[in-house]
């Protein structure tokens, strides 16, 4: 394979997340350092990614796709991965799930497929699944009942409580996605789906271990908006403190968040939905034991949905996101203040 | 696009085929030259190609995914596009025929998108659909009704007639096609089914006037057996002359025959199926319009189906095969003794 020039002072950055916003923040990390590695979450069950699962009993490749095509050098290849057929039996896969799936069921192994994948789309960096065995997330409910499926998960109303979860079977962790922790300069909790995204890659036995043992700069960038009937509330402290229980240590260093409020017509768009804002609990962020650091990192874009064909669901997705430029540009001025010595 | 590096003094080739025949030629000509333009009949629509045809109306993929895999550079890739599904809704088709349907419904052109996959799979010299028209094949039978379709046709027992054939809706050629062969130095007509694989290139309009047009040593590779219900019977020199009517012009400079004959045991096997050594009827050849070439083509290799799970089909197909090194290279001796002054 070939690997990826550097330049010998550029961070080495490990990413953990899965869905939008660690997407957008891998592709603008990229212009920051060539030394990226995406981990990324393997729970997920829904839609195409649920289909070549359940038929193929292969790993799912959807994450994994998006994450790749974050990291991709090249335009035309990205558009494709992302290409989902809207007609006859292929309606609703996107192409890049077909490929993953093609090469693993080849290769037998899903890792040299992501790794074959990243080298066709050339890549910046490396992409990860957090783990290689083949599992799905299971929580237990406040009444000691068992709910099992991403999918269903991120639908399910928790009714404020702070669920026990983990992956079925036991997940065994990728050597390389521990590694990628160890060596990090500087490791990111991307924003995202806290029980649906986050935690199904922070559960993985051994992740906090790693998260904890690092010499990395570990960040976690918090939410913008609460999910109804799961983080209903919830200030940035709250989610910096479900991130830490899911990994079961105290490992963050820092915690990044926005200062910026939204405008007065998009928080009502949103509170229509029951998403509300992340507070700010300025006191509790002075009083953590991670470094807290709050600045702008609010989108002014109008978000266009130049992705429709790509991602159906898209099209009606949150418009309160971040400015993943001012993200990146944040985090590598945090390094520069707070690395460790 | 990446242009291929090529020393001046190497010869341009076009083959014209599609099948078994053209894919292995390929593979053999791209020793000697790497200015390579595999030209394909696009009237498949069997098997996998068939469906992605009937239900995304796209132009048949197969041939020209076997043409672009035989020219490719790069293993691992080549690979992937002929793994094929065994499992689910996505069962039986071929890797790289969903490649390139995601790419011409994403691209909206099929040229393009056989130019990208070209580019991806890093193939010497260029691949080109005869035809950019969405056609099927049509040929009438002895008492005048019509039969439609190539996968029907090749089924189809003609009693000794010889069709006319046409496509519907008319075909336009496509230019760099016809470019190809204007510019060649050497055109190859490909062993392969007569009717089924080498008939839909050479009816379309345009391709025979350009065959009678070039400069180019314009050359047939005889096919080894007969196809029973289709050539019955055939000698060499019907072979040449059938290619010569459906091309509507004696076109042909050369045609290169094999002269070893099969075990008797190999012999036997295919009588069983009706299918007979192709007959060098030596009087004609020497009498012919063309120069007749005959020479040792056969393969001795004891045919290994390293295939099967790609095409399940080739467990059961032709032992009697072209050693495809055997045939390129005396391709490159015929156009050294017979190349045009």
């Amino acid at each position: 394979m070939m690997k990826e020039p550097f330049t010998p002072n550029e961070l080495k950055i490990a990413v953990i997340g899965g869905g939008t916003g660690s997407f957008t923040l891998l592709s603008s990390l990229k212009e920051h350092t060539s030394r990226i590695a995406a981990l990324v979450n393997m729970a997920d069950d829904g839609g195409s990614t649920g289909q070549l699962r359940d038929e193929l009993g292969v790993l799912p490749p959807g994450d994994i796709r998006q994450c790749l095509v974050a990291l991709s050098r090249t335009p035309e290849i990205r558009d494709l991965f992302n290409y989902r057929f809207d007609e006859g039996t292929l309606k609703g896969h996107a192409f890049g799930n077909l490929f993953l799936t093609a090469l693993e069921k080849m290769k037998g192994d899903f890792g040299s497929a992501v790794e074959l994948a990243g080298s066709v789309l050339n890549i910046v960096g490396t992409v990860e699944p957090i783990t290689l065995t083949n599992v799905h997330l299971a929580m237990e409910n406040g009444d000691g009942s068992v709910t099992r499926g991403e999918f269903r998960i991120a639908e399910h109303s928790f009714d404020g409580h702070r669920p026990k979860m983990w992956l079925e079977p036991n997940a065994e962790a990728n050597p390389m996605a521990i590694k990628a922790i160890e060596k990090a300069d500087m490791v990111v909790i991307a924003p995202g789906n806290l029980y649906g995204s986050l935690a199904p890659a922070l559960i993985v036995p051994g992740v906090g271990e790693a998260l904890k043992r690092t010499k990395a700069l570990t960040v976690y960038v918090s939410n913008l908006v609460t999910k109804p009937g799961q983080t209903d509330n919830f200030t940035v402290c709250d989610f910096a403190d479900e991130i830490e229980r899911l990994a079961g240590t105290d490992f963050l260093d820092a915690v990044l968040y926005n200062t910026e409020q939204p405008s007065q017509d998009l928080l009502e768009k949103y509170a229509k939905e029951g998403e509300l804002s992340v507070r700010v609990d300025e006191k509790a962020l002075r009083d953590a034991h991670y470094l807290a650091v709050g600045t702008n990192l609010l989108s002014r874009a109008v978000w266009k949905n130049t992705n429709a064909t790509a991602d159906p669901l898209a099209a009606n997705r949150t418009l309160i996101r971040h400015d993943s430029d001012a993200v990146a540009a944040a985090l590598m001025r945090l390094y520069d203040y707070a690395r460790p010595q």
